[in-house]
């Protein structure tokens, strides 16, 4: 039982939301960490607008808009930063944050 | 790609927090509204609760078990008071908020 | 101990959040509750996105701007909402609301 | 305008909250980053709950014990650890983190 309307961008958003804390865990254990410092924050910084956003949709909140857009660029912002490491979490977190600020945009045909 | 070991507590606590706020939004348009008071107030407490345990447990907290067991608390209560109301939301919310109390306490073999 | 830069939208945006909830609360309590709808709505939502714009600033994130600027327009519309009903808690509600907003604006000159 | 009755654990939880994230942000900027790995970890999960304990309780939400003494063992946890650190934002966060689990207990009579 969800927000119909919404549920796309309900379920992009909790997935992205699962993906960045996951990516967050693994690179607090990686030797490299200094290089994973700007990581690490985007990935909770992603994780909880996306949590956020997810939480305002499945109210039908009516700034639906505004928030999404938002999110999908802070979405833009972790997936570029994960995208610059070869940790396989980093390259998979950057993967699913595209994908939510495609479907946050509602640019999702190509998927 | 998510915390694995947490998955199954994860989704309930993210459906939960969906049936919570689907039957917020829709108390809130309600004729009887003074009779969903308490509903209203639940929904949104028991949603919140969800939200954070998720969270918490997507990154794999210290603290899972303590946070299982006060969500899994807070979801009874609203289960119990979503139960007193004829709505179809309600009486999907209160099975909803039940079965997410029994994943968080490992109690689902009849599941 | 908290981050200078912004110590003074954080405060604002707390101020705000524990205004929003009183004026909830207080709302869900009253004779009146249909014409109060979106009113309790409303005070949620801000209360929410006050929460978040407090924590995301007192953590220095790169998209102060944005978060502030959603969340002054989430502050506005509890204002007008808030502004329309005779309640003493609705009615500082609003104030404590447009407050919040000219700050996260940077729009304090007259206060 | 705010709930009295839980005006101090309040304002412990949200000053608690702005030292954690603080502590969070600058304990990122150090050189010796593999060192508070823990330290990172547990200023935003402590920040996480302060704020979620916060908002709760500004809410005058039924599960105020429960919610307090969860908070309180987390913010003992993130004290424990800080307290290993020398850094002055570590020590500072570690003291606030303390003050705030006391009053959660009502144990501020020494302070």
């Amino acid at each position: 039982m969800m927000n119909e309307k919404n549920r796309e961008y309900i379920e992009a958003c909790l997935k992205c939301m699962n993906a960045c804390n996951y990516c967050y865990v693994s690179s607090l254990k990686e030797y490299d960490l200094g290089m994973l410092k700007e990581c690490i924050r985007l990935n909770r910084e992603c994780a909880d607008i996306c949590t956020f956003t997810a939480e305002a949709l499945s109210r039908d909140t009516a700034f639906g808009d505004e928030i999404r857009e938002l999110c999908a660029k802070i979405c833009d912002a972790c997936a570029e930063e994960c995208g610059k490491h070869e940790h396989e979490h980093c390259k998979k977190c950057a993967e699913v944050c595209r994908r939510c600020a495609d479907i946050l945009r509602d640019r999702r045909a190509a998927a």
